[in-house]
């Protein structure tokens, strides 16, 4: 795993000999000019040229069915959205040094959908400076410095949100005023997973304050993507906020996964437990694709810092992110997409668990609207098989059907389609998993039988 | 100035009851949703709804000449990339975990403008975050922490990048391993200024290896705009690329500020200089506007980073950024905007100097290509005026020429329009600033009679 550093579902560059001649030469020429830090998806990796929808189209005009990404969340290349781009950029495209109605109005829309006291908003461009903004703001909030996130997180790539996401790996060591905690349990009661956690986030701030280090921030994905999706039971987060506020620190929600109507059930992933944020942060869909990234906040938090601190992000909030931003909302209410996610999200989920029944390698099927997610492990064991995940990833890719994996063991497959995702593309999916499945299957004959 | 937070040419919010109502409710209403943390430009805040060229249009149709974006490098809203961005936001918009020629075709341009041995290209979405990634690279390849910069140097606003910006105050403080050497000197020749900016950085070494703290880079914007613009003589970085490498460092160029043509002698501000950097940071004009900047840098310094330590900047050359990048090139160079740049940045100049003649208030006329500055400051004792630079920057907006301040005491006029900026245009900013002075003048009954 070497040469994949550690990240699930990467291409190894010493497979590019395996690759098709002129496949072969553009991943060798990439490799020379972007450097070994870029990875691409899969065994065989994907060139596109065209995206509508939940679809990608190779240059020879074949579709790939998207149920993986999140960033184009209205779809790819939504022509309303892409409409409001191209107006924008052809009319007007400046900064926040100048004044524009238009980032009001979205930002007094985007905080409605909070409600919760979050009232500020600031602009940047990444989910990563969203990260590196919201740090900044707890610790000098706070005055304190001591940060404790789950074992797999991720949270970014600056200097700042790369010592707080462990999922990077030893190459990128952690902050020493970090601290991890265990990703919430699966399978339990809501109180007890809340519980759990509640009380290992309150053992390491007790850790940081052994060692001189006061605890400023929790800072948590609400879907706990990376640390192999832990949905449910909603609610379990309710306790962890209520440890963090005793102890005097703020907690900052990551919505850059859950965020935007993604989980079918709330516009965020944080109001599906019931929790009141100091902080949140938001990214990858904001734009369809434009790069956006936000910080909400309550007002306090902000009025020392803004005032003490100068902020400005170029691009944070300009004319055209804002317009596609706009865009974005008013496709994610038109199109009923959040009440889309949860309908369609549902199905998918009882098709994975349909397809589970009598497959002991396949367990765990769970999710929120269309994150989706299920686990392999050895039958016998029951440990995790990152490489049966990584075979049907690429089984699918085959197929024209764009999955991936995470979690730190890289053995949950990974389903997080486009928004519009429907019963018809969930039947897709599902029918290639099957196919996928029943080449395992054969595999291991006493699979089937064990139900 | 506290309201204003030290930043040249900020509206000041405690002055919102002295402009009209409709505009005092917007300022009042965006600082409730957006916080203190945003500035405006200029005592009345400009409002514009269009972008054309060099000029931008307020609601009823009034042209303001755009002496001061450098964003829109080629115009606001060029047809030519505006389309490229249409065209490409309505086919396909991916990230680098798919495979694309397109972003291989441009990064080899782009890293041809270079040459110099930079033969590797990381993309990120901001300044910010290439100033983060090369610092994460250069600390990473040396194994150092030690980073040596000028006295009010700015390099953005990630944690890791606000750490190394003293531009940004005492709200911001600098990282305990992180030490400032004094702007380089004006007017004095290029071996006078390179050899007391180089013997300042040795000491600024030795001084981290006194602490123990080893040294692993100088940074410098390559024009030092914030440090109020330091472009001549030519060359006066050649000694510092030397004492760096000396020092077993790296040479880190901040091209955010001098990149992209700007300085019409050569398409990046170091190779004015002569100087041979390791790292070259790019940012704001790179997409015209669309979020992308980018980190060139020898491959050795890549090579170890990018196996160990994961770097995926989500948006960072996303299929609609690499669009307008390449559109960006195409302009700059069928438009001829290096030797425009050039060519109307001398004529500026020489009006500069014109109008400076007899004024002993106004000094140091300099610049490169279409980064120009002239220093206000009190006749007598030559202290810097920043209270006349604001003036004269808010009584040439009133005359819809938009222009901004710079340096430590915000004593520089700061001039820096769009790359088509033409004759005509700068006939335009000469005659308005001449009607300015005049009533500057007018004050100083003695101002005219010292020539």
């Amino acid at each position: 795993m070497t040469s994949t550093g550690g990240m699930p579902n990467s291409f190894d560059m010493n497979q590019a000999d395996l690759l098709d001649p002129e496949l072969a030469e553009l991943v060798t020429r990439r490799s020379r000019v972007l450097g070994a830090g870029y990875r691409l998806f899969y065994d065989e990796p994907v060139q596109v040229v065209r995206g509508e929808g939940v679809h990608l189209f190779d240059e020879l005009g074949r579709d790939y069915l998207d149920a993986y990404n999140n960033v184009p969340c209205v779809g790819h290349c939504h022509p309303y959205v892409a409409n409001a781009i191209a107006t924008q950029a052809r009319t007007l495209n400046t900064n926040t040094r100048y004044l524009d109605a238009r980032i009001l109005d979205y930002s007094e829309r985007l905080l409605a959908t909070h409600g919760n006291g979050l009232t500020n908003v600031m602009y940047t461009c990444t989910g990563s400076e969203a990260t590196d903004l919201a740090l900044r703001i707890a610790r000098y909030a706070t005055g304190a410095e001591g940060i404790v996130v789950t074992s797999n997180a991720y949270h970014g790539v600056t200097a700042a949100a790369a010592a707080v996401s462990p999922s990077l790996g030893s190459g990128s060591p952690l902050g020493e005023d970090v601290r991890t905690v265990s990703a919430p349990a699966l399978g339990a009661s809501a109180e007890e997973v809340g519980a759990r956690l509640a009380a290992d986030v309150r053992a390491a701030i007790d850790d940081l304050a052994q060692q001189g280090i006061r605890f400023a921030a929790f800072l948590a994905d609400s879907i706990f993507s990376s640390d192999g999706l832990c949905p449910d039971p909603a609610g379990f987060l309710r306790p962890v906020g209520e440890v963090v506020r005793s102890a005097g620190g703020l907690y900052i929600a990551d919505e850059v996964q859950s965020g935007f109507a993604r989980t079918g059930e709330a516009m965020w992933g944080y109001q599906r437990h019931g929790l009141h944020p100091d902080l949140v942060t938001m990214g990858k869909p904001m734009g369809n694709g434009i790069p956006i990234a936000a910080v909400a906040m309550r007002p306090q938090l902000v009025e020392e810092f803004g005032r003490e601190v100068r902020y400005f992000n170029t691009f944070g909030g300009n004319s055209v992110s804002i317009a596609a931003a706009t865009a974005v909302l008013d496709v994610i209410e038109t199109d009923a997409l959040m009440e889309n996610a949860l309908s369609v999200g549902g199905f998918v989920r009882d098709g994975l668990a349909d397809l589970s029944v009598g497959r002991s390698y396949l367990e765990g099927v769970r999710g929120a609207g269309l994150y989706l997610g299920v686990d392999l492990v050895d039958p016998d064991t029951q440990q995790p098989d990152g490489e049966l995940a990584r075979r049907i990833v690429n089984d699918l890719r085959r197929r024209r059907v764009l999955i991936s994996a995470t979690g730190p063991e890289g053995h949950t497959l990974k389903i997080r389609p486009p928004l519009p995702f429907s019963r018809e593309d969930g039947d897709r999916l599902l029918g290639e998993l099957e196919q996928v499945l029943l080449a395992v299957d054969a595999g291991r004959p006493a699979a089937r039988g064990s139900r």
